[in-house]
């Protein structure tokens, strides 16, 4: 492989020949892709994310699952927005031998072009440089205004839902780098939910009708309930007894870390009125995807104030757990 | 500073403070940004681009150049396709120092805004995470579809054109990294270039009735004017006695070196029927912007064939200068 242009031909290949639902006005190869939505009352909703090498991932990794979970956490943003995904735009910084032998990035990218094409998203625009391995992904889907899935719409007296199963995830990065033993099972499920997950897109549309407000779980089960806790204005109680329980043969504060504070879950996390719990549980049976109501919402006792909000997890005896010996979610800077 | 969301949130105040005249439907803090057209018939142009330090910047330049240059280079784009900017947004790896001291980050932050501010560019998402110093910007710009300025739509018999002084961003890098003394008025000239380039929005929208295709110099003259002609299938000819000449006290080969393959011009290349020429020539008075007619787009001699197609030089004794002795543009991978 010669240059950057090569490159961009080579990765360019596989892009020409798909066939997408909604084609771009302009695809990839002018200074700017065009886009039009597919009616005059959708809005785009736009996301973007970037993976540093060392950070959000080890060069050991698979890069055929890199490029799969690149895409992926992207488009669990557009799931949490309740959009339908379309387009994206790939910026990677690669280093020069990855140019000249390319079968690190020719899987990264299969495993990026496998996701785009599970979930129908075309790639119209991108950008390759030298540089330590990093990527910036901007993800863009369709959403009627007023069936977005905001942040601070939770309502007193909503139920809290999760989607899936959380905590997975942390479970299988904590096993890779502690080196622990997990049982066959679990650490199958573990490895699968860190290297592959899957964006609830189908879940995000289903829950216009539905859900008052939604976020990705990508920091934590309690950081992200936390936005949409302050965001909201209220306080979010989790019922510890509600929770999923410990997989077999996994310590349990092992298993509460990864939990409430492990992260790269890319889950759903929803709120909705008790009225709604009927259509949940039954859209759960549609989409063959476990809907775990977790809590409720509630207005702060110190009402407006910001600080009285935030998250509380309440044990089977009406306690309260101590938060701090919790892991709290990700920070890239603490 | 304490951690990523203490530094967006800081980051963030300075954004919310903006008046813009399209607002998003929704801006930043939740999981998507959401954003409609300002009418049913706008298409929007999407581009992206990544700046890696060491790369595409030192880390002693000046982080307020820095930040006004990360956005204008992909203004530039959205000129390139005759786009109005609208929205962009960033996602910044930068090193734990830059997180607990923002005195870094600040000062390029400004110079995003200040830039984003110029053009009316409402910043509505991004991402931060810990890593080497990048970039990675994606911009949102407005254009009606046939509108749109294409690099695969020069005519035969255009000419060409070019804005601007191309070439002195490149004499100003070489003069910095090879401490070269230039006189004082072209090193000044050659400084704004390289740290302060001025996306031509204007003249691209301008160029909507008048251009048949165009392109942004980001990668060299040559190179770039390479794009055009063979997208459009034809060959561009350069006239050696209409470039602009090496400024007074520069050696010939280093400017020709500059101007052919130097790149980070951000200049406008367009081509446009002769026809043309006195609306050109208006528009340049208007906009008070040199525009320069440098060539022609003709069809290749071995018609059909795309290896004929790309770019040659003559001189004014009508000999063909060779390419290889000038610089061929930027290549991250050669």
């Amino acid at each position: 492989m010669a240059g950057e242009f090569e490159l961009i031909e080579h990765l360019l290949g596989q892009v020409r020949a798909d066939r997408l639902t909604h084609p771009p006005v302009l695809g990839p190869g002018d200074d700017c892709a065009l886009l039009k939505a597919s009616s005059p009352d959708m809005a785009w909703a736009i996301t973007t994310d970037m993976l540093v090498s060392g950070v959000h991932f080890l060069d050991q990794d698979h890069p055929y699952d890199l490029g799969w979970k690149t895409l992926a956490v992207n488009l669990s943003d557009l799931a949490a927005m309740g959009a339908a995904p379309r387009y994206v735009t790939l910026a990677a910084a690669i280093p020069p031998e990855d140019a000249s032998d390319t079968t690190w990035i020719d899987s990264f990218f299969s495993g990026f072009m496998a996701c785009a094409r599970q979930y129908g998203v075309g790639l119209i625009g991108g950008d390759t440089t030298r540089g330590p391995r990093v990527f910036s992904v901007t993800a863009l889907g369709e959403v009627l205004p007023g069936c977005a899935l905001r942040r601070d719409r939770a309502e007193s007296g909503d139920d809290v839902w999760v989607s899936g199963a959380p905590g997975y995830a942390a479970l299988g990065l904590r096993a890779k780098l502690d080196h622990l033993d997990l049982p066959e099972n679990v650490g199958t499920l573990a490895e699968r939910a860190l290297h592959h997950p899957l964006p609830r897109i189908e879940l995000g549309l289903a829950l216009h009708e539905v859900a008052h407000s939604a976020i990705d779980v990508s920091d934590g089960l309690l950081q992200d309930l936390g936005h949409i806790a302050r965001a909201s204005g209220l306080v979010a109680t989790l019922r510890a007894e509600m929770l999923p329980a410990a997989p077999e043969g996994i310590d349990h504060a092992l298993w509460r870390a990864c939990l409430f504070g492990g992260g790269d879950d890319y889950e759903l996390l929803f709120t909705a009125p008790p009225a709604a719990r009927p259509s949940i549980q039954a859209l759960s049976h549609t989409l063959s995807l476990p809907l775990t109501r977790i809590g409720y919402m509630q207005k702060p006792l110190g009402e407006g104030t910001i600080d009285s909000c935030g998250v509380q997890v309440l044990d089977a005896a009406q306690k309260f757990l101590d938060l701090a010996l919790l892991s709290k979610g990700f920070d890239h800077f603490a």
